[in-house]
């Protein structure tokens, strides 16, 4: 389904797939007025899940948008009225099937404050126990645990996902 | 201006004021066929500029997606047929009116694959030469020189800027 329409103060909604995209008339800080573009997006959480002290469960998974597969941590949209932990603890469980003991927040990030308003909350799982993973239609996945070394060492390029990269270089900082 | 229409693929584009919106069908190597948005990014660059081997040249930036204004690196949009470095360059020198000397490749990242084609490459530059300040219309942005270690110990919340926290990091790990 679209719709889309100009109302009455210049702001332009379409109806995507997934988010809604505006376009809208601004007053910037500095008297400005400029039209900007904005994904609406509900946010979401990601983890970093560590199946022992040296080693992490990360997951590849296809992207349309990168034209190929991605070596990601698990990772999802909030749901309605869902909490960063509990959708950080679902989307863990539902991409690889554990689920966690212990849950450390490591931080949160604005990914594109230029043009969209998620914000993902960053998490590290500790003590996995082994459930069942459900994937939805969309979603291709593979499970790669790899020496937490290794993902750090990995993180230079070539093009690397950028959650991943925070969360695995804040899980560094707050583990040395 | 405003411009959608649905085509023979059921591919629908919406133009806004920077980005194209597109919504279309999708097969997936799963044999999944589904809907999916895409918001089609030209790529970026973004720089991490050293004042001394302690000190970093931050930006206080408004940005109307955080309702608010954000810390981050300098950083801006690549032009048709612009080089990342080229990029990283300019965008330096418009937003804080430093030339670098040396410019050195950290990485570089997805910023939201699951919607959004957009690669930033994540550069730290050094041996800066002042020059002049040319903001763009729609820039709000103040200088905040900050101490690296300073920078560093502030990722862990309450919001950052993503690939701000992603090359702040991917810089101590390359700089130790």
């Amino acid at each position: 389904m679209s719709e889309q329409g100009p109302t009455a103060s210049g702001r332009r909604v379409t109806k995507g797939a997934q988010f809604d995209f505006i376009t809208q008339p601004v007053n910037l800080p500095n008297g400005q007025r400029v039209e900007l573009d904005l994904v609406s997006h509900p946010g979401a959480s990601a983890v970093v899940p560590f199946l022992d002290s040296e080693t992490v469960l990360l997951i590849r998974q296809y992207r349309f948008a990168a034209a190929g597969d991605l070596v990601e941590i698990p990772a999802g949209k909030l749901e309605p009225g869902e909490s960063p932990e509990a959708c950080a603890v679902r989307e863990l469980e539902e991409e690889t099937g554990y689920r966690p003991g212990r849950l450390e927040k490591l931080g949160a990030i604005w990914t594109t404050p230029g043009f969209c308003d998620e914000v993902i909350h960053l998490y590290a799982a500790f003590d996995l126990e082994k459930t069942e993973q459900r994937l939805e239609p969309d979603e291709v996945i593979e499970l790669v645990p790899m020496p937490f070394a290794e993902a750090l060492n990995s993180l230079s390029g070539p093009i690397v996902d950028g959650k991943t990269a925070t969360a695995l270089l804040l899980a560094d900082r707050a583990t040395r």
